[in-house]
């Protein structure tokens, strides 16, 4: 069966009976209600929306439920980047009538595991025709953070950590889809992008002593290159991120190899974090406590620019209307 | 220029330059953040999220800044039907790399334009390519109703309420496009959709005197079908809602003919509100108070289904999947 062989009503409500998580305690409206009420569960609320085109995080070897565990996992990285727990979310759905109904399902599988691994209440959404399918997905979150950190707020001095495991989504950037799906570990750690609700808690209660944050949803080396412009000063890569052991025996330990292959790449939900000098040690524990994986891996500098080794670090992005580029050669 | 020209960053730009509003007091993230944070405004949050494939808002007389005034129209009005007072909204685009910068630009004026005119900030989005261009809108508001009024709690005896005039989508409806194209006044009344925040005070202040509401984004037969319907009882509709007056000369005051066009469309963003009879004047005097146009249209019965005049209304819906399509015959 294809969505076209079926009426709107019978592909809303499949997607209602999978998704639609009821009100909570103190919360009255539900499915099949466009609006829903929720209670403010932190002092401060954090509201975002992600779009992506289905095509674009297919990867070949992504079922369609890894492609709705991708969609949530991005869109409630944003929230967490910025000290805030993901709550609930809306998703919006384009649909290609040609979509299998068995798609369809997959795809809305993916989006509940990814909800309830989270933690996040999928709580509505919108379906429309599409010739392409697309996914919008608006997350609400809370955080007690009185002042939630921007990405422009490196001073001099501030150490920056990076949190999360590179080098498989670099693989991708670097080598092409193709050559990529021979590696099982390639595979096998882009299949589901990670990001971890516990680093919400450390950003929110350690805000004092955060000065920046940004996630890695475009990748490292445009996070960073990002973060210290926008901030007016430079950051000094002294080590790269945390890697996959495969890339390191891949790169046969060379550290401009490690750096490369971590720099590049995208859907990497760690979270680039400056924190003031003095408070590094608190930061840090709190990490541990939530067994977040983290390294520090450098320093900002009033120098701008990207540097690593005395040079400056290639910069590259993946650009929605021209694919990926080189934003700024080395 | 074609989008297809242009770099994503210049795009964003674009974008953001046009239709980000700053933080309020004790706000603090700004573009180009992923996520904005929000002080709530009331005790309880009301959240959704609106999507459309932009042909489809895009009537022939409609410009593109009509179709950015249409869809924040429709957005909007799910949270005021609930009580809610629209607060903030995150947009979501993808564009087609066909799409003239102009276009975009009118696109964005459109937003803005209804942004300013409902009160409502537009705090951030996401941009992305598509093959056809779409649109999702993600909606926070906040009410101070204790309970947010449902679709489903209309009780015999109640009276019925709608508000907004119609008539002019209807007369799309039945007539088409094409036909509808050559009246001055369809053209006129299409063009820009309205809705009224001030109609979120009315039913957050008479919460507890309304039994049910629903927005009439699919048609008034619909809406009153469905509540109905979700409700276990029937309505009689007594009157048919506030039409042009363009439209009752055109049906010459015949009373089946204005049920006809007033009754299918989609696009009219009134409310259908279920009143408990002892309070019906403390409502109306409050729509009164706010030059809000409506009318009393009939009562709650407890037999099923939707009737007028001792028959049974047909009922119309759009399907996003089927296009229009008479739900129940007369």
């Amino acid at each position: 069966m294809y969505l076209k062989d079926l009426d709107e009503d019978t592909v809303v409500e499949l997607i209602a009976r999978t998704l639609i998580f009821k009100p909570g305690l103190g919360e009255y409206l539900f499915y099949p209600e466009d609006a829903r009420d929720i209670l403010p569960r932190a002092p401060r609320i954090l509201f975002s929306i992600d779009a992506y085109s289905v095509s674009s995080l297919k990867l070949p070897w992504r079922s369609y439920s890894d492609v709705g565990w991708a969609s949530i996992t991005g869109a409630i990285s944003d929230i967490i980047a910025k000290g805030g727990i993901p709550h609930a979310c809306m998703i919006a759905l384009g649909l290609q009538p040609t979509l299998r109904e068995e798609e369809l399902e997959e795809l809305l599988r993916g989006f509940r595991e990814a909800a309830d691994h989270y933690g996040v209440r999928i709580i509505g959404g919108d379906t429309n025709t599409a010739s392409d399918s697309w996914i919008a997905i608006s997350i609400i979150g809370f955080t007690t953070a009185r002042i939630p950190p921007s990405r422009s707020g490196l001073k001099p001095g501030d150490y920056v950590i990076v949190t999360g495991v590179y080098g498989a989504m670099g693989y991708v950037a670097v080598k092409g889809i193709e050559e990529a799906s021979h590696l099982d570990w390639v595979v096998k750690y882009t299949k589901r992008p990670q990001t971890r609700v516990e680093l919400a808690y450390v950003i929110e209660n350690n805000y004092k002593y955060i000065s920046a944050t940004m996630d890695v949803s475009d990748g490292l080396s445009y996070t960073l290159y990002t973060m210290s412009r926008l901030s007016g000063h430079g950051i000094v890569l002294e080590s790269p991120p945390l890697v996959y052991s495969e890339l390191y025996e891949y790169c046969k330990g060379d550290e401009s190899c490690l750096v490369e292959y971590s720099t590049q790449g995208g859907e990497e939900y760690g979270v680039v974090i400056g924190v003031k000098s003095e408070y590094l040690r608190l930061v840090e524990k709190d990490l541990e406590y939530f067994n977040i994986p983290y390294r520090v891996v450098g320093r900002v500098t009033s120098q701008q620019g990207l540097f690593f080794r005395g040079k400056e670090l290639s910069v590259y992005r993946y650009d929605q209307l021209r694919g990926w580029y080189k934003l700024r050669a080395s």
